[in-house]
């Protein structure tokens, strides 16, 4: 006999049905737009940035998108803290560089890149795609602890 | 007849038991320790405690440990920016003051928290008790979107 419910009885553990959830929402579901700057860019040109797009970590590119570093409020902090020429020291001497830079794909699942924030200790990560012709890494997007906040929220909502 | 699987059906559809997890973690069980200065205490001391304690938000307290203001990794980037001097300007100056400043007690849910971050923009939130004798709110914890993050990544593990 079917149960009387309105859905089909799978035999899931509750746990279970949480984890594959959680499993099945993809990182291109939830990102945020990339705020980006140069390797140029002066450090207080950047922090200027940071508080007028309200982000907390900048993805730094070159021309045509491509990933070279990001940039986080901690790293900028650190360096005003410091007594440098924030107006002429570039972001390129400070930022973390590729092949340094933890990244996600559109089609990885938010709690992999839960799992890259925690592990790595970073609060955001460039959301990539590898171009076709493997000459970078370009850049479509922005995943923060912001964003698995937010979809948190949003779980126990519907 | 009892169904075959190793729990008692109970007719919730799958979102609702996501719900119902997520409204069931308590934020005592996943706060973190508080990490404090007084509001006499400078910038520049401030910003050094952030960086040895690794943390994005300090709480301001005054003896008892009683709660005055909180202070995030934004007011102090915004501070070091202005040309001020960091080595004599108080956080008290700076920091989001009482009664401004929004709280979370330990017996509220992790997704009441996680509503409160997301509502009213910010990155942590003293976990408070207020006193018997109300004579004030006592800091008892920090819940911050790394402790949303981390438990988003417990739960799709368990």
């Amino acid at each position: 006999a079917r149960p009387r419910v309105g859905y089909y009885h799978s035999g899931k553990n509750p746990s279970r049905i949480l984890m594959d959830k959680l499993h099945s929402i993809k990182v291109g579901d939830v990102k945020s737009v990339p705020i980006v700057v140069t390797e140029k860019c002066s450090v207080y040109d950047a922090a200027v940035t940071m508080f007028i797009e309200d982000v907390g970590t900048l993805i730094v590119v070159r021309e045509g998108g491509f990933l070279e570093g990001v940039l986080s409020r901690k790293d900028l902090l650190k360096i005003t803290l410091g007594g440098h020429d924030i107006y002429k020291l570039p972001v390129g001497v400070i930022m973390t560089r590729m092949p340094n830079v933890v990244t996600v794909e559109t089609e990885e699942s938010v709690w992999s890149a839960a799992k890259k924030l925690i592990t790595h200790e970073v609060d955001a990560l460039p959301v990539v795609r590898v171009s076709d012709d493997n000459s970078g890494v370009e850049v479509v997007g922005r995943l923060s602890k912001t964003n698995i906040t937010r979809l948190f929220v949003e779980l126990g909502e519907s």
